[in-house]
């Protein structure tokens, strides 16, 4: 039996008895000598490879993906039998600390610091003595309501952190419940509780229904001091109305890794919108755990064991 | 009896029976209608503020300062049977806070994503598929050995985030243990340390003893891809030598939110040094918990029992 490794990431997971392991071009088609593959890990793959899997692969079972979301994945047009497995998990600890570094740098004002430190600045404004909870302005995580829409593996993983300096965290999902210790609310329920969110947090992922989730709707419904980050898909949030409400100065600032399109183009206004952060997609976009992953996933499939994070389609 | 309380911040301890509170310019000299005061809390003082308690507050028995650091105290002269404490914990999570901000920004090059932002630029350098540790730079926390020098209540707040995030964490202080679960080396151990230290935490008080303490042969004995935070006070840095290193690139770069002096002046070369970040003194500055801690140690005094955090003198 054959597993399709890509050439993006280093990878060396533990084989089955009878298999054999070929690493291949994750841009390019898959070479016709390697369709008969049952298992193909997706990491970093293009259209043209995916697509020409999903045509291709007569015998695959399993699509392995290393990716946190697999929009790109769902849409290549597998056959439905073909199980695909979600990497949930494999970017928790990199995307958390992206948002960390993200929403920190906001509240503790280091982009002003920066620009402070170039003209050789000693901000009396910025540093010194200062009020906790100054008014209309976010400036420490200590008593902060945060509220993380989209409570899969990365919520969970960031969330003890953001209590642990201090915040009251929430969950938001599609069901309601304690997960990992920590209140989830229905996301029915997003819109009255966004007038008491400090921090609104988005790791939705790409679907028909997360699309303009976070849309001028929800931003007016926070407070003007309030802070979004997006560290999910580009798609869930409306960025025109995002720019509206950071110039307006009815939303407190932002942190966005995703965009849509990605990249976003050279003269998209977003770019120069105030109190703004902007990263080029760089919170995971490196797998941790992926060959421990890999080995227990297939050694799953071999067995008939359940395999981890199947993705429902 | 009188307690004086500053008026840099709100206060309102509770006050026990036969006790009166007043507040008082912490920048002029104690009004001689207050001389007879038995407690002085201090919180954004000037010198000239301490030195009149120091010569004119007869009866002093407690100094409660609400800073971590108390050497403007201990300058200041008071009498050897005034007991000093410091308002050790009260700044534990503001500053963990801000040191986090300073870390990540480096870890996660925020200062380069905000230029390409500036210049409207998706950067696949910053972003896309990035390897997890790439030679000669540290990029993430996760696997990252760190070193916290100085491990009081600050660095024992920061640890378990630090450790959350995947990093390897060990404290420095003047005797070996463990302290809050983590492994303590000893100050003399240090030297031999280093090499094998990824991010170098500074939080050394301000002491004869540590003037100087992080200079150029701490900073050689670094690897080329560390980091170092100081988060504690300027004096314990040779700021020349800290410049050089990171101009040389043998320091992978810095985050410094104290200098000597303070305010840096304005032509000091140290403001434009490559790949640091530095922030005027602004981690700590809002003490978290002061009611409490006059309201403990006032009660102590008057029943006898044992005053917080009193400082060895």
């Amino acid at each position: 039996m054959k597993i399709l490794l890509p050439d993006t990431v280093p990878l060396n997971p533990v084989l089955p008895k009878g298999w054999e392991a070929v690493t291949i071009d994750a841009r390019a088609e898959i070479p016709a000598e390697h369709h008969d593959a049952a298992v193909l890990v997706v990491w970093g793959a293009s259209r043209r490879h995916l697509v020409s899997a999903a045509e291709h692969l007569d015998s695959l079972q399993l699509v392995q993906s290393l990716a946190a979301g697999i929009d790109g994945i769902l849409a290549a047009g597998f056959d439905p039998d073909v199980v695909v497995a979600a990497g949930a998990g494999l970017h928790s600890l990199t995307v958390s600390e992206h948002s960390l570094a993200l929403l920190l740098s906001l509240l503790r004002r280091l982009p002003e610091s920066r620009e402070a430190q170039q003209r050789h600045e000693w901000s009396t404004e910025l540093g010194g003595l200062q009020p906790l909870h100054p008014a209309g302005r976010l400036t420490t995580l200590i008593g902060a309501r945060v509220l993380i829409w989209g409570f899969g593996q990365i919520g969970q993983t960031l969330a003890p952190t953001l209590q642990a300096l201090g915040a009251e965290v929430r969950g938001a999902a599609r069901s309601a419940g304690t997960r990992a210790g920590f209140e989830v609310i229905a996301e029915r329920e997003v819109p009255a509780a966004l007038p008491e969110v400090d921090v609104l947090i988005n790791i939705l992922p790409a679907t028909e229904q997360t699309a303009g989730a976070v849309g001028r709707e929800v931003l007016a419904a926070l407070p003007d001091h309030a802070l979004l980050l997006n560290v999910g898909r580009g798609t869930t949030v409306d960025q025109v109305a995002l720019r509206e409400a950071l110039e307006a100065g009815t939303l407190g600032g932002a942190g966005i890794d995703v965009t849509d399109p990605e990249p976003l183009p050279q003269d998209d206004p977003l770019w120069d919108a105030p109190r703004l952060l902007l990263t080029p997609h760089a919170a995971g976009g490196r797998p941790v755990g992926a060959d421990e992953r890999i080995t227990a996933n297939l050694r799953a499939l071999v067995d008939g064991q359940e395999i981890l994070h199947v993705a429902t389609r």
